[in-house]
C-alpha cells in the first residue's frame, strides 16, 4: 500500500497539482504574469465567497494570521483575542507583541464558544475595535460557529472588525466571507487546498481596507501593498510563482466539482472516520468537531505507540496531540486528496493494532 | 529555439530542481524531516562557507532582509544603511519603519562604496552598531568589494555588526561568510540557487545571535526562533517542503561541480556577454560591475523596444531598469541554468535586432 500523508496540514497532495509545480517559471513584472494572476484571483474570490478584494503572500499560515493583525490593528487598539487551543494561544501572543491591548477570551483546549460568551465580554469590555478568531483550531479540531458568532457580533457591533483564522477551513467546509460580514480572513495553501505550503491568500472587506495604512514599499507584512498591487493584478514582492501554479490547480478542480458538492465530499470522509473511531470504541475529542479533522483518543491506550504502529506496519502517517495534549489525541485530516477508501484503510489498521 | 529567461531573479531552473519539487511531500513535525533539514542545514553552511549557524525560512528575498534587521536591531538603535539602488533603499525605508536611528550613507545609483568612504561615515556618526549592505544592487548590478569593506570595518570596529544582503551574489560569485567576519548573511532560493521562488536562508555570527531576543512562539521574523529550532534539525513554522527538496537539488549540483569552479563558470558567462555587448558598441552601466548579472544600455537605442523584440522575435527574456533607471538600462542574468550558448544566443539576437 501506498503512503498515506493524514496529517492536518501538510495533506495528500494530488499528483495534477504537483504536475503544476514543474510548469515554466515566469517573471512576475510582466503582462504573462498579470494574466494569470488576474484569473487566479477570480478563483481566490469564488473560494472565499466574496466580491470583495483578495490578495496573496509568500509565506506559512503564521505568517498570513500575523500579516493580517499587523496590518488591521494598531498599537494601543483594543482586541478580543478567542483562545481555545495552540494556535488561538499564538494570536493572542502576536497582538501583544505588537502593542495591543489584548483581551484574551480562554477557554480549556477542547471548549467551543457560543455567541452569547462573545457578545458578554464585548459588553464587559467596552472599546473593542476588533476580534479574532480561529475558526477551527488545528491543535483540537473544534470548530466555532462562525455564522451564528458573526452575526450575532455584526447585530450588535457592526463596526466591529472581525478577523478569522480559517486555515484549517477554507475549502473543506462552508464558508460565506460576503455574508456572513467578516472582514478578513486567512487561508493557507498546505491544508484545505492539498498544495505545497508557501502560499497564503487574504479576503478583505472595506472595514478592513479602511483601517490599513501605506507605508514605504518595504513592508513586507502590510498587507495594504499586497491589496493595492492586485488592483492591477500584480505583488509587491516576488512571488512563488510554482506554488501559484499549484494553488491554481488545485481551486480549478475544487472549483470545476463545486464548492457544495467539494464540500460535502469532505464531510462524508469525516463523518466515516468519526462512526468508525466510535463503532472501535474511541472517542472524539472536544466540542463541535469540525469536519477538516478528526481529534480522537482510546481510553487506556499508548497513542504515541499506536501512531508509531500505524507508520511502521501500514506507512499511514498521523498526528499527535501538541503541547498540552501529547499523548491524549491523536488527529486524522479530511483535507487532502483522500478518498472513503483511504479513511477505510485506517480505521482497519487501527482496529488491527488495538486487537 | 526554447524560452531563455535570463532575468535577474527568478532564473533559468534546471529539469533536476523541478524534479526535485514533485517528490512526497513529508509532514514537518518528524525524524524524517529532521534528518532531510540536518543534512540540508550542512549544504547551507557549504555554500555560505561558514561553520557557524545557518538557518531557512519561508519567504522572499525581502522578507529576509526585513527578518534579518528586525531580528537584529532594537528600537532606536543608530545603524548605517549604504544606499545605491532600489533595494538598498528599501533597507532605509525599513530600518526608518521599525524605529531605527538610520543614518543612510547614499551614493547615486550605478556607484559603489569603497571601504574609507564607510570608515568616514562610522566616524562622522558615533555610536553605530551595525552596517546593512547590500553586496550586489540587483537594480544596477553594482557589486561592493565586500571582502574589503568588511575588512576595514572589522579591523577599526569589530563590534559593528555586518549585515549583508547577498541575495543577487551567494552562489554566484565568491563568498566567504567566516573569512570576511559577516554577521548576518541572508540569500534568497530564486537567484543563484537556480530554484523557485520561496525560501531565504540566513547565515549567523555569535555576535549577531547575542543581540537578538526569544519573544513569544509566534513571531514570524524572528531569525532566534529558526536559529534555535535548527540546533535540533527542526523550525518553528510550516517550512515549503518542495521547495527546500528543490533547492537540495540545486546545493548538491552546486557543491558536487565545487563552489570555486561554479563560481568560475558564473565569471566567464559574465565575461563573454560584457565582452560581447561592448564589441556591439554597448555600453556597461555603473561602477565594479557583478559576475551575477550585467546592466548595460546602447547609446541612442529603444531599449524597451530592444527588450520587447528579443521577446517577440526569439522568446528571450530579460528585464529592463526600475524605477529611475526605467528605459535607461537592460538587465541579464547570469545566475541560474545557462551555459555559454545561451549568451551568445543573445547577443546574436541583440545584434540582428541593432542591425
Amino acid at each position: 500500500m501506498p503512503r498515506l500523508l493524514l496529517t492536518p496540514g501538510p495533506v495528500a497532495i494530488p499528483d495534477f497539482v504537483m504536475d503544476a509545480l514543474r510548469k515554466p517559471v515566469i517573471y512576475h513584472r510582466t503582462e504573462e504574469f498579470e494574466h494569470f494572476y488576474a484569473s487566479f484571483l477570480v478563483q481566490l474570490r469564488a473560494l472565499f465567497q466574496t466580491e470583495q478584494r483578495v490578495c496573496s503572500l509568500l509565506g506559512s499560515g503564521t505568517a498570513g494570521v500575523e500579516a493580517a493583525m499587523y496590518s488591521t490593528f494598531h498599537k494601543g487598539e483594543r482586541v478580543l483575542v478567542l483562545e481555545n487551543g495552540k494556535f488561538s494561544k499564538r494570536w493572542t501572543d502576536y497582538a501583544g507583541l505588537i502593542g495591543l491591548e489584548v483581551i484574551p477570551l480562554r477557554l480549556p483546549w477542547g471548549k467551543s464558544f457560543a455567541p452569547t460568551t462573545i457578545l458578554d465580554a464585548l459588553e464587559r469590555n467596552p472599546g473593542i475595535s476588533g476580534i479574532v478568531l480561529t475558526h477551527c483550531e488545528t491543535s483540537t479540531g473544534v470548530c466555532l460557529d462562525l455564522e451564528e458568532i458573526a452575526f450575532a457580533v455584526k447585530r450588535h457591533h457592526p463596526h466591529i472588525l472581525l478577523l478569522v483564522d480559517a486555515i484549517t477551513t477554507l475549502g473543506a467546509i462552508p464558508f460565506y466571507f460576503d455574508a456572513w460580514q467578516i472582514d478578513l480572513a486567512v487561508l493557507a495553501s498546505q491544508k484545505a487546498l492539498m498544495s505545497p505550503a508557501g502560499l497564503v491568500a487574504f479576503a478583505c472587506s472595506e472595514l478592513a481596507l479602511e483601517k490599513m495604512h501605506p507605508t514605504h514599499k518595504s513592508d513586507y507584512f502590510n498587507l495594504y501593498n499586497y491589496l493595492k498591487a492586485a488592483e492591477s493584478f500584480s505583488v509587491p514582492y516576488t512571488p512563488p510563482v510554482q506554488i501559484l501554479y499549484a494553488v491554481q490547480a488545485a481551486l480549478t478542480h475544487i472549483l470545476e466539482i463545486g464548492l457544495p458538492r467539494h464540500w460535502n465530499q469532505v464531510h462524508r470522509l469525516s463523518r466515516l472516520f468519526k462512526d468508525g473511531i466510535q463503532k472501535l470504541g474511541g472517542e472524539i475529542f472536544g466540542e463541535s468537531p469540525s469536519d477538516s479533522l478528526t481529534a480522537f483518543g482510546f481510553e487506556a491506550t499508548d497513542l504515541l505507540k499506536l501512531k508509531h504502529e500505524l507508520i511502521q506496519q501500514y506507512d499511514i502517517h498521523l498526528s499527535g496531540g501538541q503541547d498540552e495534549l501529547e499523548g491524549k489525541i491523536l488527529r486524522v485530516s479530511h483535507m487532502g486528496y483522500l478518498t472513503e477508501a483511504d479513511m477505510k484503510r485506517t480505521l482497519e489498521a487501527i482496529e488491527k493494532i488495538l486487537m
